[in-house]
């Protein structure tokens, strides 16, 4: 969410449907411009859609997640999904927002803890150029985009409450802190850091959060054994497939209304620019991921397709403006790319990452945030390695912190006979498909 | 869908991005007024986004009632949800608009029954404010709402024929006489009733026309017998899961919409206002509903969960403007603990209520209704009262009769060995999972 | 994607609340204009909103061929689906879009072939009166669509790679070709040609790259035996009615945002009417189905009531916006009549179309064409006809010239043994379900 510039002169176009018309009738609308009042309800309507496509990404992840773990886990993870989302949205409003927009210019920790006071009926915000309920909604949205991507990777052992509280700390605490160093002028910021729409302080947030989580929780029954990696097959890849889509289509909300403006001319060709960009960034992950898995594996894997839209999308999110089509192509490609040698790669670890959260979220969110530089060429490469780095530091610090203690005081796996059952029948007393003979 | 007032004041406010040229920029906006014809055009905008997210909410009641159904009734359901919002478009448009809106004000019943006739291709409609196609589509995709609601309290034991009878009389008479009371100006509003997107007029409706039907069609074979009750599991969690996220999604055009105008910067931070309050009543619905279940049953039931979103938004549907965040989190997980505690209530009362629709709109819409002179002082609590039994009275007694009507001809339940067998195999020839093989 | 004709008037109106008031205020605001700069904009996000739900059709599809195949190929149509619509995206980029709009007025052919290049950061277009970017997206995901209906008829029997190969050169040269012809201002629109959203340019270019490659590939092995039809039942009937739904949520985009502008409330209301008529064509293409297998089967299909939703929605797309309601309920309605008697057709010529895309893109497409002139009285029937044959003749031979070249060296079909095991086994090595028995 990168801060807009005053637009620099507005043009303004008129349509025409013949070459020659056109011409003319620019040349007379030229000089019209947009009202104040029609800029806050441009800008105010941006919010709005880009927050109801984030949101709908709350569903993405929920079904990218159904699809890929075992059937006697599908339940609990639609539970975790959906509370996920509910507590994210409770937690922003009662510490979040402020932790991480109340911090002083420069700083790195907010003096000012407490709920969001919308404006009364009827009434606009002043000075703003956005209603700022719109503007929270959004915000709201990203936060709990966070907590989805943790859900995944510590799928299929992690029991429901402890899940729970960790989110709780997740969305009301230390995702807004990040957020505070950059989108709430806070020390980032102040260093020349630039995250567009949040590789870092979103995705990689969540990708240290879930990898703290894995390291901490340690990998599925009978994963890693006599040396050997056991493959668990995801039990439904149409609902992992439609996930993906739902995250594709949501992605356009999550860096297209990331331009924070679309009242002027400049700021709504600046919004399909970043769409145009969003778009190739995750198609070239699918087709780099197609490629490679023909490669290295003789055959192509189709969950490695899925994965590599992710980090494509996720790639490009740090900056999806300034790139050229090239650019945006070869960002999202090494994404793709970064899927396909980083999955195998943790399994060598004995990380165990049941939907591939980590490559997706923390590493192709590292490499977006670095890569910003070579388009943004105001964009100084320390300031992004710094950010990097503290964000890793402080994101999966304290997250280890969180998953200790739950581990310490009420534990956070079931024992192995509930873990071997699946967590549908002791955990939630519903199974996803009870009619289904497994085999 | 409450009236709007006339804009007070048009405020007008310029994008900036440091709070000192803000102000000074705002200064200067302010005067800015935004042109008749751009109000227009952003009122038509919103029935038309509003519109299609509602539209997609059939989507949602229909992967909701695959999901919460058994196997051998999927099909079936998927066929009524896709066919019932077909004719709920076709019904409002023969009959329905015009009985809705053409009564006299201060009426009960409209004079004028025709079919809506559209403007001329390149006509607009003055002295409207927005375009009235735009605002047909959107009360049509209401209309059908309602008809969805029925569809899965009735789920599993109604054939399909007399099912979609009932469905024109629904749509085409009944729900537009209940509209012409409030939103048409008739009766009840001339009382003071107040109900801005419909927990009464839609919800409570298509509750009540669901009530009629369990009651009349009665439970399903094998449901309720020795004095015990028996679980019928729903077939598919996560497609239930897909079906509620899809209805929260849906909601925001339902609620956000409703609010008819958002061509003024006051009336677009009040659709930002009923953004924020419609997803924490979600929100609170489901913590609800997960605590409330943890605490009676000592596991969750992810099935209550997703009802408790849906409770959440239908108590938030009579008022989403009004309420602060924490009214907003109130009604809301009111909502759920309604489901929590009606669920087992209609068990007990042999109420056979396949996919708790009756809990979730007509419980929680009577609950969302009842509150709303809570936040808006202005609203009579008595005249709610009125309404509420208003409707009631009628929607439950035609329904009935529809029903009754159907049973005593036609009839409405298939004979015992095609029920059992599954309504797939006998009334759709289309098996909905042919390979999978049941337990 | 017919082309706007300069708004006449720009006709203003207030919003009002009382009808007196109404006519008052409307009096006072029908002068105001909208100011150029906002018609950029709105124009704008007219594409942006209509190219998210079009390209929110690639999962709608991806869903619709993963529910009607058998489970043994659901993973292999997931991959092709979120293949096809990325490299879709890159081909657009490189050809596809210079060949389409670099085409002289009248001719048959571009000179021009190079990449789309964007504008610089903050930049806009003048001249053109929308972000050319926003169009370009808009555009590729038309010609996404145009892949996607290849997909499910040539379903379990073509190997990936060929499949992928077909589609590059589908999506770079041929269905560009064809666009060049009529929204590129070539030949077909200089003899008075109309297709207003595509039924001819993308359906039935679809239709017929899918005809000719069932026709080259051949039926599934099996399907055509001893002179019957055996019947290969869809493994997913809730995923395939998903798929659907997604669809026609799709269309509004795709219909609706094919008026190419709304930045005058002539031009919104024309969007409006868009809506309304998309979704009565659709309404009436499902009722007909069903009332249509009922009378002809005894029994309601469910997979042709989707369908005929479907053929509702591709016969209204090339003229959605002169029909009145009863028109558009006719227009479409025999759409879903030319699915119900086409698909047994099929068989009997023994053309093994797996989703029934046939019928539903290409004579539906046919169909929507060549009604045109009743609702549209400027348009010649002669120059419908003539594009439909133009069409039919090239993209049926440049689609057949490429699959014989497919099918003569790197071959089209796994071997015999490796269809009948299912091709996630053997080309994908990832099964949709694999914890699921089969019957």
């Amino acid at each position: 969410m990168m801060k807009y510039t005053l637009p620099a002169v507005i043009f303004a176009a008129a349509i025409a449907a013949e070459p020659a018309l056109a011409q003319e009738a620019a040349a007379v609308a030229e000089t019209e411009a947009v009202s104040g009042g029609t800029v806050y309800i441009f800008n105010t309507l941006l919010f709005l859609m880009g927050g109801f496509l984030v949101m709908w990404m709350a569903a993405g992840f929920a079904m990218l997640e159904a699809g890929l773990v075992r059937s006697k886990n599908v339940s609990m993870q639609c539970l975790k999904n959906i509370g996920l989302y509910s507590i994210a949205g409770i937690m922003f409003w009662v510490l979040g927002y402020n932790i991480a927009y109340g911090v002083a210019e420069g700083g790195w920790l907010s003096g000012t803890w407490a709920p969001y006071a919308m404006q009364a009926v009827g009434e606009a915000d002043t000075g703003t150029g956005y209603s700022v309920a719109s503007d929270w909604f959004f915000q709201m949205v990203f936060c709990a985009t966070t907590a989805s991507i943790v859900s995944g990777t510590v799928a299929e052992r992690v029991k429901i409450w402890p899940f729970f509280i960790f989110i709780v700390v997740l969305t009301g605490v230390i995702y807004p802190i990040v957020v505070s160093w950059e989108w709430g002028a806070g020390a980032l910021d102040a260093m020349g850091f630039s995250d567009f729409a949040g590789s870092t302080l979103v995705h990689s947030t969540g990708g240290w959060a879930a990898l703290a989580g894995a390291l901490i929780i340690g990998a599925r029954l009978g994963r890693y054994t006599d040396g050997k990696v056991n493959v668990f097959p995801g039990s439904n890849i149409p609902l992992a497939t439609l996930g993906t889509f739902i995250l594709w289509l949501g992605w356009f909300g999550f860096n297209g209304a990331s331009q924070l403006a679309m009242g002027t001319i400049s700021d709504v060709s600046d919004v399909s620019k970043i769409f145009v960009n969003t778009n190739m960034a995750a198609a070239a992950g699918v087709v780099v991921a197609i490629i490679g898995t023909q490669i290295l594996y003789k055959k192509i894997d189709v969950t490695m397709a899925l994965n590599g839209a992710l980090a494509g999308l996720v790639s490009i999110t740090a900056e999806p403006l300034t790139p050229s089509v090239p650019a945006a192509l070869f960002i999202g490609g090494v994404g793709g790319l970064i899927v396909v040698l980083a999955v195998p790669l943790l399994d060598k670890l004995k990380i165990d990452d049941v939907v591939g959260a980590i490559p997706v979220h923390l590493l192709a969110g590292i490499w977006g945030t670095l890569i910003v530089p070579l388009t943004n060429t105001e964009v100084p490469f320390m300031a992004q390695l710094t950010g990097v780095a503290a964000v890793g530091v402080f994101a999966f610090g304290a997250s280890a912190i969180v998953w200790m203690a739950l581990k310490y005081t009420i534990g956070v796996r079931p024992d192995e006979e509930h873990e071997m059952g699946g967590m549908d029948h002791t955990e939630i007393g519903v199974e996803a498909y009870p009619e289904f003979v497994r085999a």
